[in-house]
């Protein structure tokens, strides 16, 4: 790794987290199995090669709080997906998590089309059993449902269904950490205050 | 709230904590959403009167990490458990989840057995519709099933089976934080060596 | 030691640490040595017998913040302070120290005359040579010079003039650690905002 | 500020204190004020235009342990120290402060003879009177008695000796505060292992 890639993504994830803890609207949409910001490598292939948050992003007083450090590695759900959709195009570079559920979905569909994004469902319910019983065959088969939904394109933000044992979660994707954090404080703000 | 009750429960909740932080097996049974570790008043009776950890109990540096400090009030869903089966016995006061899954299932109902444990488990395949789409229905529901399921008894562990959209956890429960860190860190020891 | 007194001293310091930290006036009053609070056991004789908060209390965003969690033997020379007092009287099991200045110390004056608690202060030039070039030997002397000034009496503030390499520091001491974080918080509030 | 710069500075600040918080031996040289490690924008003329580190660095469990996050402004005596030296040498944009003793500085004496750095020392006896009394006039002060007494060049490392109210320190200049952390945390374990 060279250390000049290493400065440039330390100093955007520092920036980007700092974005994220001071964003008290950002705390409602943590969703319960907490918020990670990933950040790939320029060519980047396994989950060691995507920068995380160690113990991942919680609230306390209210604040979206990272636990830990960012450190490669340190995400494994997050990591295996960003690099999934790096398959098919490795300009995306950085993805959140969030909450997802009936309300947030529908407003979020309305959002991305106001502002051109492709918007985009993994319907958990058409995942082949022979796919769910197979270990790790669940993340390229979620992508390319995520891709196919949105009709060839990479999507700027997807949900999930619910699974038996999975939390539903929503996912942000972009190229810098930076630009996506800016983007889902924009996403938390404007949800907060909606009437 | 009486500060000689706040006094005492600050200091279990500190040792309780200090021995899950030093429990690096333990680290092993963090579920996705994360733990928390909850000890309620002697007469709690809502989650305000229960103490749990701001920010859960996460993972940094491969240590179980206390993300905020304890407080009233900072625990839902583990809180609302809590209170749930005090109203079958109140002498029931502290809590803590963790992971589950088929092989630490069967291996729990061994070690309970070995111990003289009541295990429980809640069918979530049983639980009706009616109460699923009820807003604060499922607790009562949950709590009933693993009572019955142990025949009446108050569990000392317990897990749920997955359901849409939950992740399946276990739950050890207790009436005091630093008991309940001591069976749950000797569970993560004495598991994590298993052969 | 007995459990039941760490139950108490770990849960007092907890409540004496939030108001510390909830009280914005006090960073102000933080030396740049920083602050630390210090609770000995009820038969304390040594540093270890003595709770301190690792790595002291410093300033994160304007707040007063514990670096790290209060553990026994965490702290040196506020720790050795309290050990030496408790030669002259055992019932003294806590204290704070925090910054001096000339100003301050006219203000603690007449502060402390007023709520009827004895002041003192230990003036460092006249600390013998040979005293400042034993290892060791300086705490007892600075206590007993403390005392002296006080007519005798165990001083509830008192602050040392500056010596050579040794930043000047006042001191407040009580008999738990709740009741000295609010003599203390009351004090930053009340000088912070005197005309 | 250009976002380049903080992007760039807040990586390395990032990468610098990974290296001192793993550096275990580095814990014996942070002096009773604490540590800051500052880091000077390019063209940074005011205390303000440095980064440094929130809290300072302190020592928690053995190890350095950052209190909080670089944050322009947070440091100020390090910060003005910085500031000093860039206006004989605007090349100097890190610095990390450590502690002084006897020992100490004979073994950096002889250690910055053998790579080849310049050593000086900032004797405070020389001090005069006026510039003690004149807010602000001991820095730019102790800059120039530092230069001076290392012949006209920047030190790399000097100390000051002890003042009355005031903790000696060490200090170790550079370009970058990965460097920086590099030197300071070799000196650390050297000076460990010293026979």
């Amino acid at each position: 790794m060279e250390q000049v890639d290493q400065i440039e993504m330390r100093g955007k994830m520092a920036l980007a987290l700092d974005l994220i803890e001071g964003c008290s609207e950002f705390a409602a949409l943590i969703p319960e199995v907490r918020t990670n910001l990933v950040y790939a490598l320029p060519n980047a292939e396994t989950r060691e090669d995507v920068l995380g948050v160690e113990g991942r992003i919680t609230v306390v007083n209210g604040l979206p709080h990272a636990a830990g450090k960012p450190r490669f590695g340190a995400s494994s759900h997050m990591a295996r997906l960003l690099v999934e959709f790096r398959k098919t195009d490795s300009s995306v570079r950085a993805a959140i998590n969030f909450t997802s559920n009936p309300a947030l979905a529908r407003w979020l569909e309305k959002y991305c089309r106001s502002k051109g994004w492709v918007f985009s469902v993994i319907d958990r319910r058409n995942e082949p059993e022979e796919i769910k019983d197979t270990e790790g065959a669940s993340m390229p088969w979620k992508v390319q449902a995520a891709i196919k939904a949105a009709g060839g394109a990479i999507p700027k933000i997807f949900y999930e269904t619910g699974a038996v044992g999975k939390e539903p979660v929503s996912v942000l994707i972009g190229h810098d950490p930076i630009d996506v954090s800016e983007e889902i404080c924009e996403i938390a703000r404007r949800y907060s205050g909606r009437s």
